[in-house]
């Protein structure tokens, strides 16, 4: 677009990312947005910030990001089985350029156009690299999907696979060597990274049968523990049930393996609980999930189970510097 | 608080941010808050970025960081009649400093309690200075005071007093000269740079009585404009009438202050239009604000007046680098 100054430039971008929905009765342009609650619904709100060199590589391929971006935030609700609704988006860049805003509105708006959600409001500033995206949702009364509901008993499910975007980020930082006639596993893992896939369906699928929830961000060890911590009840954890993709365990050990599914973050997954008389109703569930263990009374304590037996495990999730994640 | 790891440190101090509201039916700590919006209300959303070196200066005060990183948001809420109600706080830190953070907690907790909003999440994320906030706040349906409503005869109005705030930055970048025996007007200007109030209420009583409003960020001649591109109109500014306090004429000399107070940014005083069938209503609205000029028929043209007499002015607005503002 030559000849647009910058402001126009991003202006022009940022209106391509266009979901129409009929409860945004004012969009960008304003002080504010003006939107519309459904009745008899709740609101679920999150916000996330990635910042470059932080959550994500020096140069990381635009269009990516920008999916990545709102994938954060909408695995968010997802974790609390809240529909997205409409999102911000804060968007400091060092500079303008036109197909890095290209490729980014790109990403961003063909996830939000999948689900629904409507960019609503921003503000772009210049400064070093950052997003920060806020997600509102729409959830059922009483219905959302809490950390602090799992009890004694109850059996601990994760979604898909873990692990896959630990092994993708250390294939780009060069600390897992890139094997001859793996690049499809390779390209498999990198993708998981890059282009996580929010479980919204599944989260709202879980209402009424899962009784905690929490999105895998940070590994599902460390957010396993949030549940623990919020519910004042404690795991045993199975670990020959982890579900690992053949694609992670063609690549590194299932030492390796196993360490990733635990404490690499980034996953995206979900890790929730589900009593035992509401089984036959998770039967029914779609979607990928997997059993690994079952919640316990010992307040934050985790025991790690190999083939039945007690087995002793060092590591630590990777944490974020946050206030919550 | 010795001993605590960074992540408690900054919820400790998050945690005192608490204006207990009953509509928060889950707040920080899970992967969403969970609020309840207002029967017949609408939902009226803002967000804004402040950067270190772009929004504010390199070491600003912590204290007046946290007043001022809300205070820009809920003056977007003023400029569309809305009660505020809920924010989150994206905060990037290069290093956590706890007497930083109780200062900026203490400025933003402060500001918070005195509009009864409530902080219902955040992020915290290292990386180089920068703080997003979005506020939700309510308005009555049809209420919002929107840029696009002004119309052929209306009175302009401003609110307070302009380009305090712009004479505050150049005194702190020594642009401006300090004077002798002038340092409690300095000290007035600083302040309303570094502590700018949010005109909630008055934005508020303003409610079917302006047809238009917009709040003064990026200075009163670009904000002002951006009313008149919405609307359709053209405005007629009388110089003479450009309220400006006596603190400003104290340290500049007339024109530099009628330049501070068309073209410097970061003063939120509300800029508004009323319909003459209102100006009896207007009457009754408590507050200060003082009528500027009247709206004319040729669309996004500004004409200057002092004295009744046509004057030609070159300048430009401060403009961010911006989506929206």
């Amino acid at each position: 677009m030559p000849g647009l100054s910058e402001f126009s430039l991003i202006k022009y971008y940022f209106e391509k990312i266009s979901t129409p929905r009929s409860d945004v009765l004012l969009g960008i342009g304003d002080d504010c947005a003006i939107v519309q609650a459904e009745i008899n619904q709740q609101i679920a709100i999150s916000v996330d910030t990635l910042v470059e060199g932080i959550h994500f590589l020096p140069n990381a391929d635009p269009e990516s990001l920008g999916h990545k971006s709102l994938a954060v935030s909408l695995s968010d609700l997802a974790a609390m089985g809240a529909k997205p609704a409409w999102f911000t988006l804060a968007l400091t860049l060092p500079e303008v350029k036109e197909p890095w805003l290209a490729a980014f509105a790109e990403g961003l708006a063909t996830l939000a156009k999948q689900h629904q959600i409507a960019l609503i409001g921003g503000d772009t500033t210049r400064g070093p690299l950052s997003i920060t995206i806020q997600v509102n949702g729409f959830v059922e009364p009483e219905q959302a999907l809490r950390r602090d509901g799992a009890c004694l008993g109850d059996n601990i499910y994760v979604s898909d696979t873990v692990g896959d975007a630990g092994a993708g980020l250390k294939l780009k930082q060069n600390q897992l060597k890139v094997q001859q006639g793996k690049q499809q596993q390779e390209a498999f893992l990198q993708q998981r990274l890059d282009k996580p896939t929010p479980k919204i369906e599944l989260g709202r699928a879980l209402h009424g049968i899962a009784n905690s929830a929490i999105d895998i961000s940070d590994g599902l060890a460390a957010d396993l523990s949030h549940i623990l911590e919020k519910s004042h009840v404690g795991a045993n954890i199975e670990l020959e049930a982890l579900p690992i993709s053949s694609a992670l365990t063609d690549i590194v050990s299932k030492e390796q393996a196993e360490q990733l599914a635990l404490y690499a973050g980034d996953d995206y997954e979900l890790c929730f609980t589900v009593p035992l008389e509401k089984q036959d109703e998770l039967k029914k569930v779609k979607g990928i999930y997997t059993k690994i263990g079952t919640i316990t009374n010992e307040p934050r304590k985790v025991v790690f189970y190999r083939d039945g037996q007690k087995v002793e495990l060092t590591g630590k999730g990777y944490e974020h510097f946050s206030v919550e994640d």
